[in-house]
């Protein structure tokens, strides 16, 4: 269980072990500890890209595919970012628009990036499930950079992140995640990593869009924005996908707005001071009002930081056995 | 005022004042001896490439990121290698196929881009002004790859400096400036960086396509191509895009050639010798005749070699404060 | 003439000459012994890979440009990962949406490249020919990724790579090439490339993707797919486009699979442990069943493998003269 002590920096994890897992495909099978550790690590790369320190080319020689079979500039960006930064030779196949169209499975695909000996490869795709699929089919680590309605790992280790530092402790933060929970990974995965590092996590949804059961994860539920947000040390914002919209779960931007946007006045409901997040891209005036988005209390463009400093911890720490690092053969 | 010996290296600009600008949004609010720095700088980068010499990496470890929201392959390109021959790690933001699209606003990219600490950014945007707008939101360098109508700062020093090698000098020299003045952005920075340089610069257009009061930029204005052509030393044919075709401002590409077709028979009307420039890619048949492009008095692929020299001097000059370089602090 | 000892490692080729050829556009016009010298040169590169051995970054501080005029994501990804294993400044240039839609000459294209100091261009493109016309106007080496129905000379040199490895030596080996090769740069490359290392090769298609006088090429033609199989030590399928169904070629998938498709009874008529090859992506289910495509004779991921060692080691050989290699001069 962690404690607010866990801000120690760590190479190896607690009791001299070492990162069990092979790939990173979703945040659902670590440990507490584990996730401590990924953080830990990610926080000594947050101090070298602020000092855009001499660089520390620890994957030079290795090759990092980016398989994005669904587009998102962003996430893109930010890994390809971290593994520059670490010195691998970073490939991008834009699958999007490759031979994947051509009627090609995702079993071809893998294998054919697993022949030509990748020594990490990070995949987005729009199916759930798609990530461990291709995991199990190659000899090298698999991140997760979002799939379907699966997963989203690296953004709940940078969520994580952010609250730890600007909160000082994860542990039994009120942390209120607001939106279409029912599709979202990003939900999913800080459901996953919060409930695990001890927050107490609220989801906040119309009733269309809210999953059954979901109490069963660990979370309080609430359709009432207003309640949901009393006493929130934390008020996570999900995006408003446009194709809700069509699909009839929501009846309008502007109601939705009205119910579920975070407003200024809406905002005092939470604790003072209380943390403002988003995964981006925002929709502002929708979900989120531009002078929340905007103000002292937001941390948006902080977790974009997080986000490339997480992603080099998790490139880093998944190639230490290939590698040979000391204490991880 | 710069003559013909500023041909000098210099390491820091005359009377040991370093460049005193954070960005390069465009040429205007350079001094005349800011834009002979820089062209004096790209000279070393010229001869650096046609040795295919030892790399000099004096941007390792640094982040140059390329948010292209217009595409253009051959900027693109050019700014790509530039970067990545200095040893920057250099990333594509193919931002026209990106959450732009989704309807994120410019200052949330930009405050994106700034988040994930990058050491410079090199931006295109289809609307004038865009790029002064994100230079002023981020921690870092920014440079203009081209603004909508606004300003195109380094193909007009690419141009300077391939003016001055092939004439020996820019003072005095005689540039016609031909085509869609109204609607170029390379015009713009053309006119702004030639009559700093003390060239005479004369820009002919068809009535539809000249801008209002454009004498004041301290050109000389001309309806008539045959005219204007009279004792020319460089003449610099502008791309006819075929939006304005369609937009009704020229009646037909063979009508525009007629008139404003750089034939060989009009070239004769310009001084033996005179310097042929396009920025490229070219219309040939319209707005240039083949055997003029290819011809001997032609500097078309010198133009696009330049480009990468002054990239190259931008993307060092820029970062020399942030990497404590002497001098710079 | 090549024999079963050709596997010895080369630095030079026999006789102590280098290889005299300045680009790569197609296997025609290499002599045995050249081939041979490639597949030599990229043995070394299977094992360095398969290592993930300290990296060898033999061309650092060059630039590699691929220029795709036409989408290929896995032969790009290849020619990525060789470039950049080697120390390349590599740049992507999607042509497929670059200024040759805006009308640009390919002439103007390769002046651009060239003007640009690559020193290494690897371009794949629909038009046969193209490929030459280009290599014409650089003064860098060009290598050929594909160009329409004429040549991919990397594909036959992986592809003969993967048959000398898996089968110990090409002479004699009984080849069967079966699918469209009236349209397949792929046949025409592997079959000048394989009957230039004394195999005996044999086509077999529909007759109406049948080349006309295919047997001057030094193959023997079946319309009859069992046929050919009799005594088969490598089946080598081709992809079946969906362009050619549209076209009326082929009839349905449905009655390909029955007459051309590489079924498990089928291949019970080729050698036992005959090899079962395809350049991929596949069509599983119309020219190659699953049960064959995942079976132990495959060696279809080994070939994409091979392709990375492939182009590693053209990209090396072709670039020794400019990086001054001993003997290259």
């Amino acid at each position: 269980m962690p404690t607010a002590s866990d801000h120690r920096p760590a190479t190896l994890i607690a009791g001299g072990a070492v990162f069990p897992h092979r790939h990173l495909t979703g945040i659902d099978g670590l440990q507490p500890h584990e996730i401590t550790f990924l953080l830990d690590e990610a926080e000594g790369w947050v101090e070298a890209n602020r000092a855009h320190a001499a660089p520390d080319k620890r994957l030079a020689g290795l090759t990092q595919i980016n398989a994005f079979f669904e587009n998102s500039t962003r996430t893109l960006l930010s890994f390809e970012i971290a593994g520059k930064r670490l010195g691998a030779d970073v490939v991008n196949m834009h699958a999007a628009q490759s031979s994947v169209k051509k009627g090609e499975t995702l079993i071809d695909t893998a294998q054919t990036l697993n022949a030509m000996r990748a020594d990490v490869i990070v995949i987005r795709h729009g199916s759930s499930g798609a990530v461990r699929l291709i995991a199990d089919k190659v000899g090298c680590p698999v991140l997760n950079a979002g799939d379907g309605w699966h997963e989203h790992p690296t953004q709940a280790l940078l969520d994580a992140l952010t609250i730890r530092r600007r909160r000082g402790t994860i542990v039994n933060q009120r942390v209120v995640i607001c939106g279409d929970v029912l599709h979202s990974r990003v939900a999913r995965s800080n459901i996953l990593a919060l409930t695990a590092l001890a927050a107490e996590v609220r989801v906040c949804a119309p009733p269309t869009l809210m999953p059954a059961a979901i109490e069963r994860t660990g979370v309080t539920a609430f359709i009432d924005f207003d309640e949901a947000l009393e006493g929130a040390d934390v008020v996570m914002m999900l995006r408003v996908q446009n194709e809700r919209m069509a699909g009839g779960y929501i009846p309008s931007t502007r109601e939705y707005r009205t119910l579920y946007g975070l407003t200024p006045e809406r905002l005092k409901r939470a604790q003072p001071g209380a943390l403002v997040m988003h995964p981006g891209p925002m929709n502002r005036g929708v979900e989120i009002d531009s002078s929340v988005a905007d103000g002292i209390q937001s941390a948006i463009t902080e977790q974009v930081e997080m986000g490339v400093a997480v992603r080099m911890a998790c490139l880093d720490v998944l190639t230490r056995q290939a590698r040979g690092v000391e204490g991880w053969a």
